[in-house]
């Protein structure tokens, strides 16, 4: 095993940051990271906003879940999927550009996901931790408003970054199912009530699954943050029909 | 700039490979490497299809753009974004699960592709190529068969590794636009006819910028694959309504 991939072994979500703030020459290097990630066509469909207004940052940790320590980052990154640049490039240069559809729309999202990702591992080589928040794509109508997003762009994901204080250096990283569950060879695989469970077992602590299951699915997916993600997507989805 | 930074700079897409296999002890640190990349609530919201049937191989090369380097690739991963293993396991115990909506799918498609990129960088790593297949986003109806996608799974994207021969080593990696079009501070930034020609003009080879824009619209948006990724992804956007 080689140096960087023992750095994607151990990268971990980091929400507690000391006070330290990031140089700014790393601060380049995480963005330029991102630039230089693969992308479709070498169109780079996302714009990144940096997030530097403290009044911003307060009511980002508000509007998306609840998260305080959104605004304790000391960079803070959305990843916007941005089918608007080259759809009124392509108008000005007159191109009679067909609108942007919900194909454009995943493969900006593919793009801007892929770079935010090379930001994560940037950033980790140099000991900065960070934190993905997918609450960004709720609120529509909030997110809007506070980051200006016109037509044609979503914003696909956001990240949080810090140096970590010790007791999340310190944190044990959460496991991951077993890869003979996670990669099939050739087609997708057939699940019943007994695969599902092997895969996801070891993840229950106390000895009763269902009832660890139940109160998993109410705190992840039956929750109200999950419905509203939904519903704000199918807003964004509007645009694209 | 440290190591792991010089590798994500230098990164660039490779097409054509070597005869060489990938050692099965490499392949395996790079599907760990996804497994253990970030992912909301440690849940893994995405299947890895590893593509090893030759047959299979061929008809994906087509279905895919009709791309014939897809079956020379030394390993080949689709990255499934899957909604549908914690609904069945949410119903199996019993958790009265809503069905799948567009946010989780988008959360979905956020973990399979930054699970992607860790499978990229850590082939990096070792010397070994790799090149995004958007295109894997086409053709539902044939991915499906081929596949076996049942409802609530979508193939995000698909990578084609292998180690690139030396034309491929020594191709030039494509520029990407300045960062200050890309990054931008609180919101999104306006656009005009004046700045969005400034970000793209490097790209521009000719002297003609407005009709390197129209082939290149003409090849890359208005083209029958792009209109064909938005028909396929809006029948996959069907099942989340």
């Amino acid at each position: 095993m080689n140096e960087v991939i023992q750095q994607l072994f151990e990268r971990k979500s980091v929400r507690v940051f000391e006070e330290k703030e990031i140089e700014e020459e790393i601060v380049r290097e995480i963005l330029l990271s991102s630039s230089l990630a693969p992308t479709a066509g070498n169109q780079q469909l996302y714009t990144i906003l940096r997030i530097t207004d403290k009044d911003l940052l307060h009511q980002l940790s508000e509007s998306c879940d609840h998260q305080p320590f959104i605004e304790q980052g000391k960079l803070v990154l959305i990843f916007c999927a941005d089918c608007k640049k080259w759809y009124d490039t392509f108008k000005y240069s007159d191109c009679k550009p067909r609108k942007p559809g919900t194909g454009d729309l995943m493969l900006a999202v593919n793009d801007a996901c892929i770079a935010a990702q090379n930001a994560v591992v940037a950033a980790h080589s140099y000991g900065i931790g960070s934190c993905y928040i997918g609450d960004i794509m709720e609120n529509i109508e909030t997110q809007r408003e506070l980051l200006h997003l016109p037509e044609y762009v979503f914003p696909a994901c956001m990240l949080v970054f810090g140096y970590p204080v010790l007791s999340q250096i310190n944190r044990k990283k959460p496991e991951r199912v077993d890869l003979k569950y996670l990669v099939h060879e050739n087609t997708y695989p057939e699940w019943n009530e007994n695969n599902l469970f092997e895969m996801f077992k070891k993840n229950c602590r106390s000895g009763d699954y269902n009832a660890w299951m139940q109160a998993f699915c109410k705190r992840k997916y039956n929750s109200d943050f999950s419905k509203e993600m939904t519903r704000s997507v199918n807003e964004y989805l509007k645009q694209y029909k």
